[in-house]
């Protein structure tokens, strides 16, 4: 089978399955295998899992884990593959892209069989796993350098239907935030693939790059409801608690007008939380040029009335970087 | 004054000054500016403040930029520099060493004129500013990665007079923990080459590479007690509010005994929090091996009776990599 990549197991076999999707090797990096989990209970809705798109958002893998544990004992019937990690070389470097070829894995779907090994894993996971699946959650995260709150995400589709479905399975998780996100580019994104097929395809977001155990909780219990939802596993969905409140909203965001940029070089201080709702003037962050101290802070507000719902924790930017990104409720 | 570290204004001129110290250029870089403030009130301790060490550990600079907007209204007396970015190569960088020569700035000091661009900025701050001060707040962060509770540290001094002292200091910002902290390696560090002169020289430190408006506030706030400590600035020194508690605690922790290392490869999740209490047995993560998803997660335990202080905040790691770091309270 060299050359092709496949599953070292059978996916029609009932009950659980734990093995291996082969990627092939290349000139590059020599064949990969990445764990996969099938949990066949025959008729219901076929759900995809993955985690570890980006090899430095580890929520993904750490709930996909969970699930694999969770599943045989839950799962009631239909059809659920997990893939914790689909990037093992970004994870390991806890780097965004691939180190070996630079490439972003969310940027290459739906990958090419000849080409550099991020490519060969897009293409692994388009022909094998994808078809099998009318529901894919990804399960991202922010990163590090920005605070972003627990939330599902999608972006603008064309296909109302498709859209209006894609809506109602994200706030399923009931996460503290729905985000209807458009977005820079979304050529080679595995949710633009997956959606061009018809698939429901949503997004798990969290930030930035630290992982603590009540984010985990919190993540893990929204993939849990969106589970619930779709029927595949018994129980009553419940909205997390993200400080001290059960909450959740409903935003969108455009790329053209939601974005806060640094007038100058410096360090950018956040001066308020995500989800905070902000009104024309309020004080968002402060922009410190540090090249000197004769130099005023730069005060940094909102533009009118909005929530925030991604801010820079901290960094050194230069100016025209983005600092926050902030978004209103969605209008349907 | 081509070649010789210096200050671009008179430290002992009365009031306000702003200006630079000059670090001389080299092979591998041009001269650099590193922007000073000073505040001479005459008579009183004289205290420097320094940040941006590491240029993944935001929380200094951005206090220290603080403090310079708030001491000309706020210091009765004695002699504040403020130094907000020791490291402006490696803040630029957002990384911990500097990307040029790959050295760490706080394990070469005093420096070296004729050496590389760190070693030269080591140098400059060694001869021209560390000498006017018999006090030092160096302020760092734990660095991405980890999680840390905002603390005041310092590591065991030989010379008991001065170990008290320093104690005695660094409970002064009254933060949620005060660490003697015996370190890895000593040599070369900032804090070494102050203690040597007889210095009080005290660390503050947080984590992980994010900077929050809420932990920005304590932190500033420990900075502050320690300033109405010292009798620099009048006021009344409080404890800062963190997870809804006024506490504080003054731990110890030894290296040879007090790392929890991964027994094996793969994604360690978190399972308590900073400044838990745990005793023997109680679990502190899971180490979930991500190369097959027949092996089995793996719980680590604590030793014993301790209190977890530092916490990898998710990460890929390798066998006997350090995930958690615990500590007992200090016996005087």
């Amino acid at each position: 089978m060299n050359g092709i990549p496949h599953l070292t197991f059978d996916l029609d076999k009932p009950g659980v399955s734990r093995g291996h999707l082969v990627v092939p090797g290349g000139a590059d990096h020599e064949e990969l295998s990445l764990p996969v989990f099938s949990l066949n209970k025959a008729e219901g809705p076929r759900l995809l899992v993955t985690g570890g798109c980006h090899g430095n958002e580890l929520e993904g893998p750490l709930v996909a884990r969970r699930l694999v544990e969770w599943l045989p004992k839950a799962q009631t019937c239909g059809r659920v593959i997990v893939l914790p990690v689909l990037n093992p070389l970004a994870v390991e470097a806890w780097s965004r892209n691939t180190p070996l070829d630079g490439l972003n894995l969310n940027r290459v779907f739906p990958g090419r069989a000849d080409g550099s090994v991020t490519e060969r894993i897009a293409d692994a996971v388009s022909r094998v796993l994808l078809p099998m699946a009318d529901t894919v959650f990804d399960l991202h995260s922010f990163g590090p350098g920005w605070e972003f709150p627990p939330a599902s995400t999608t972006h603008p589709i064309n296909d109302p239907d498709l859209m209006a479905a894609t809506i109602k399975m994200a706030e399923a998780f009931k996460l503290p935030m729905t985000l209807v996100w458009e977005h820079p580019g979304s050529a080679g994104m595995f949710d633009t693939l997956a959606q061009n097929q018809g698939k429901v395809f949503v997004c798990a977001e969290f930030g930035g790059g630290n992982v603590s155990s009540e984010g985990l909780a919190i993540y893990e219990a929204g993939v849990r409801n969106a589970l619930v939802a779709l029927g595949l596993v018994e129980g009553k969905a419940d909205y997390p608690t993200f400080r001290q409140q059960k909450t959740s909203q409903t935003l969108e965001t455009r790329r053209s007008s939601d974005e806060l940029k640094a007038p100058a070089r410096g360090i950018f201080e956040p001066c308020c939380s995500v989800l905070d709702q902000v009104k024309q003037g309020d004080l968002i962050g402060i922009l410190y040029p540090m090249d000197s101290l004769t130099a005023d802070a730069i005060d940094i507000c909102a533009p009118g009335a909005c929530i925030v719902y991604a801010i820079r924790s901290g960094a050194h930017v230069e100016a025209d970087e983005g600092v926050a990104l902030v978004a209103r409720p969605l209008s349907r």
